[in-house]
């Protein structure tokens, strides 16, 4: 009879010999979807951030790091820096004011948010790339308000949102008189009613990766008469937004993190063809003039898209976000094949950890079925703040949702199969040293 | 006893000589300044737009161009492309998600908020780079309402302000719940009462390039009880501004003209210290919250320049902004200096332009004392379109306020006698040839 310390080493043995064999097997699973990767190639496209310090930058750089983080910020396409180097010299240097028109700086507002427009569904002349995502949600509240009978007094508020979407949202609230009505997305449906004026929901929660139900909350906020605003900073160039088809009347979202446009690059905003006439911008600025040169102290709004424009386009942010777009111009990359790889990451990452990691020490929060799952996956983590300091120091890197949120965004334009696994070994071990 | 013909031709022959003697003595003139500027070695800090395509872009290009827009958009500093290129490649590219912090990202709006702080006249910690001078008016103009009683119902405005200004006040006003007074810059003295809540002025018009007297007119706003607010887009950078010597209130400008950050870089805006605890933002985005990654559902603001603060820092065009600001760091570069030189220049310029041109054909619509004078000269003219279109041809780059003024900016730190002598020149052949 074998005695206790025997028969641990031998269940220990046991265990090495699964958990040799699991890794192997998705190792394995990991180059065989590698390999038949439609997106691969596109990968080259983009110098992604280095994990020990910014060393191994360049186009080779991202080897040895997993960048998981690119529902923060976006990588950096390679060919941008010398479309940046051409607008700021030769553009502004050489040609100076002439390019608003030679250069196509004016318009570039409307142009880039033409190149968006499809990635969301939208149809062409219903996106402008014009301020923060912030500053968007506010027109979009307040014009919101003044697209229905005023009185309807309500602002309905996705509790679970972004926080600065709620803060803005008390403002807007505050400045037309309306009630702020913070309810979780789920609960939408049944919270709006005659006195909805708006409702204001996010399509993917930025902590669990949850996918909510735009189509459904559309026609539901469209039931009660109400005008249905969506924030697309999780969504737009991570999966099938479809504005049009699903009848949303107003949206925005950031262009620096699926679109990889850099860090605080312009947003975006949308409003929906039947709502532009009436668009009643809460800041309009020269540039949604109709004649914004004859400088008339008497403001005319212009017509179309350029009613989301404020004041002059930030030139060189916006021209990185246009030059970020021709990612999309590569023939593999459509909305679909991102979502298709997007879905089969997250499932595969998630069987990683399910494999590597010690039972109980992280629980996802990320919804398994596919129609909730934005392109995250978030672990809920006792010691997050110290397990992902020690992912990044080794080069897998994710982001800290305070206080025990481990987050790892998955933009498949740039991310494969065998970084899934190397950054689930690597939180594995991590879980092993810290906090065991 | 002399034919007519023949006396004509004395007469012309006269006329002549009287003008190349003009001619010679500007020269001279222009020549002797230039020698005695001790602005002149700045200008090889810059690189100049071409009038003749781009093409003599360059560190040298700007020979045969003279550039008269920079209060338009402000010239290209040399070192700038190479800086942006760092920012672009190893702190998004290599560095990621870590330049936030590690490149100072986060802190940026007010770091480069605190070096165009003396520029202005303002203690550190009150100005803050954010979103466009549109935003920032719409910012100012609201908080400005709240900081005093309510029953001050009335929002003054500047009625020959630039355009935008005058728009978002007319929607600061509706939301606000106040009316508006539009009022002649000279008249705020005499409109300001028990019912103002904020008057809104611009430092220099942009059409006339008349300055005006922001000590007098804060004082008389602070009389009646209520709050200054200054617009420095053609200020800031140009002149000594004095904003905490005044007691001035709030204000903001734009960094793109004697700033010289790059087309459409982001704009500032001044909370004077006395008001930033009470400074409620109608935009009060996550970066102006007191601990933004909290990513509490309550808003708390920031303590100080913070609060001016909405969404997350365009990167990209804010740290162009911040190397352009290296230029202040030239020993010979003060905004006295500057000052001094650039109503030297348009003294000069106006000279020129009584010498040269053809009589009746040009009116200054810019006052001739130096305490009503911003940075440029501004000259009314029947033929104003044609006449800018053939003077950009030959290589002065002004610009045309419709329907009938030819605009010339002066940037001191690159802008020499002898260039607005030779425009001055250019601006005389072509009025001899257009509509003569």
């Amino acid at each position: 009879m074998e005695t206790t310390p025997a028969r641990e080493r031998a269940a220990e043995r046991e265990h090495d010999r699964e958990r040799d064999a699991d890794r192997a097997a998705l190792a394995e699973r990991a180059a065989r979807l590698d390999a038949s990767d439609p997106l691969a190639p596109v990968r080259d496209l983009f110098t992604l951030p280095g994990g020990d310090g910014g060393d191994s930058g360049g186009p080779g750089g991202g080897i040895d790091a997993v960048y998981l983080d690119g529902n923060s910020l976006g990588a950096l396409p390679t060919h941008l820096p010398e479309r940046l180097r051409d607008v700021v010299t030769r553009q502004w240097g050489s040609l100076g004011i002439r390019s608003w028109g030679e250069s196509g700086w004016w318009t570039a507002p409307e142009r880039v948010g033409d190149r968006i427009a499809p990635l969301v569904g939208a149809g062409p002349g219903t996106v402008v790339v014009s301020d923060s995502t912030s500053v968007n949600v506010f027109k979009a509240l307040v014009a919101g308000t003044r697209l229905v009978a005023q009185d309807r007094d309500e602002i309905v508020v996705d509790a679970t949102t972004f926080p600065t979407d709620g803060y803005i949202a008390e403002s807007a609230a505050r400045l037309t008189g309306k009630r702020l009505v913070p309810v979780d997305p789920a609960d939408v449906p049944r919270a709006v009613g005659p006195r909805t004026a708006v409702a204001l929901v996010n399509h993917v929660d930025f902590r669990t990766g949850r996918l909510h139900d735009l189509p459904g909350i559309t026609a539901a906020v469209h039931e009660a008469g109400a005008i249905a605003a969506w924030d697309l900073c999780h969504s737009a160039g991570a999966l099938p937004v479809g504005l049009a088809e699903h009848g949303v009347d107003l949206a925005f979202g950031c262009t620096y993190k699926f679109l990889n446009g850099g860090p605080g690059a312009p947003a975006f905003i949308y409003v929906a063809e039947r709502h532009q006439g009436r668009f009643d911008s809460p800041l309009p600025g020269w540039n949604s003039h109709a004649d914004p040169f004859a400088m008339s102290s008497a403001y005319a709004a212009g017509e179309g898209a350029v009613r989301g424009r404020v004041g002059t386009p930030d030139i060189l942010s916006l021209l990185a976000v246009d030059a970020a777009l021709d990612v999309w111009d590569h023939e593999a990359v459509t909305v679909a094949a991102v979502r298709d790889k997007s879905l089969a990451l997250t499932d595969f990452f998630l069987d990683c950890v399910a494999a590597y990691a010690p039972p109980g020490r992280v629980a996802s929060l990320t919804p398994a079925a596919h129609a909730e799952r934005g392109s995250q996956v978030a672990l809920r983590c006792a010691e997050a703040p110290d397990v992902m300091e020690a992912l990044i120091a080794r080069g897998v890197v994710g982001d800290l949702r305070r206080p025990d949120i481990l987050r790892f965004g998955f933009t498949p334009l740039y991310v494969g199969f065998a970084h899934a696994e190397r950054a689930a070994r690597v939180l594995a071990g991590v879980l092993a040293e810290v906090g065991a």
